[in-house]
């Protein structure tokens, strides 16, 4: 080998060893560090279920109340709500963390919400939270929001999580499937 | 050439390129990687505009009520908004998107707002969504918020949204230019 | 030195190289590239308060109202917030910045918050902002939320803070110490 050839092949060697150093931001198919599929289970107060509601309205708009969601798609209602999120779809299976936050339903011609809200675990399994925000355009099969970070196990997480509405009862209960995919992992 | 001159000059080269891949967490002025320009409209109700607002207020202050922005600069009053997003000044014009999430107006001794919201695009041009927090001087001529991450065309976005008050007319609307500038794109 | 042996060493060099330009994502102890403490003052507006309330009520569930915290661990009431920032912990320093955004208390079992909020700086030390959102589990001694962005000075800021309930007086006041960690600095 002459040196010549020697430069050639360390220059390759280098710009090989840098792309796949770093893969996920070159290429167009980008893999998760980490993967995470949880249920959460939102039973919203309705002025009769107070011991099982799980979320209540709190925010609502003139021609709404707080007990009953509002007419024109829900538009204006804010709901607060600390819902069990548990590994299958069961919701009386032993949660394993908890859903904690705010969502708005957001538009007057179909049921869109706006989400800003937290997973947190205090287990053996995972000690932390995740932080999501984001558009959930609900009549969609699925939809993305943002891992905006994390606390914990998941310090400095980020990523996206895909949200799948698993099951909807009336006005009071529904249930999320959560995909979650992290890009970023510390 | 030498072997040692060699082992100088590949660690050179090693060195140049290594700070020419990730350029913009090195130099003090940071070049984006995507820029966009759009304008949002917001139309707030006020008890008599059901049919063109795109805004309602669904919480506010003991002092205040939901059709009228309260006294002290609106302190307290929450806003939940789904506005149409377009590429020009021109509130008739084709939206291209919409701007939706929640603003809160927070000090009572002049106009300041906090802001959590996201742009959904759902054209043939843009498929994603970008999610946005921050606070709002809104007496300054231009103030940033945070570009917290997008989905989509704008997976795992971050940057800084520069907001202008483009026009404001009486109490019922406004309009935004927003100047999105992403640092991180994937 | 042969070439062989020469590609070997590069080969190393290389590596050893582009593992000590990024220690922060391989190293299990993370070192912090900004670090920065803070106070903040919350003065709760409760009807009869209103020159030197900082915050006020402004979503309740259907059992509470705007000037008296709920029942049940004050669960759904939304606050808007609008506190001084100081370096110390007395209430009369001068204030440095001003804390703004919302936090909803969300459990109906015991205290725990969510909070979406801002330190915004405007003075000769600091001009920006800090964007915070997560979960506040408030009767632990200490609780993390994240930091997902930041402008001006904190342009592109991403990292944690650690909350510390540093006083509780009645209903009316509380006093954060905020112990910023940024890991992402630009």
């Amino acid at each position: 080998m002459e040196a010549k050839t020697l430069v050639l092949a360390l220059f390759l060697l280098l710009l090989l060893s840098q792309s796949s150093a770093f893969p996920s931001r070159k290429s167009r198919v980008h893999k998760p560090c980490k993967r995470l599929v949880f249920y959460f289970h939102d039973v919203i107060y309705n002025g009769r279920n107070s011991k099982n509601a799980t979320a209540a309205i709190v925010g609502a708009p003139a021609w709404g109340n707080r007990t009953i969601l509002a007419n024109q798609n829900h538009f204006g209602d804010l709901v607060v709500f600390d819902d069990p999120i548990t590994l299958d779809n069961n919701l009386h299976s032993a949660p394993v963390g908890r859903a904690q936050g705010i969502y708005v339903y957001d538009k007057k011609e179909i049921f869109t919400a706006w989400l800003g809200f937290s997973f947190v675990f205090n287990s053996t399994e995972h000690k932390g939270s995740i932080n999501f925000a984001g558009a959930d355009p609900l009549m969609n099969k699925t939809r993305d929001v943002s891992v905006i970070g994390g606390t914990g196990d998941f310090f400095m997480a980020r990523g996206i999580a895909t949200l799948m509405t698993d099951a909807f009862e009336g006005e009071v209960y529904f249930r999320l499937r959560v995909d979650i995919r992290l890009y970023e992992c510390w």
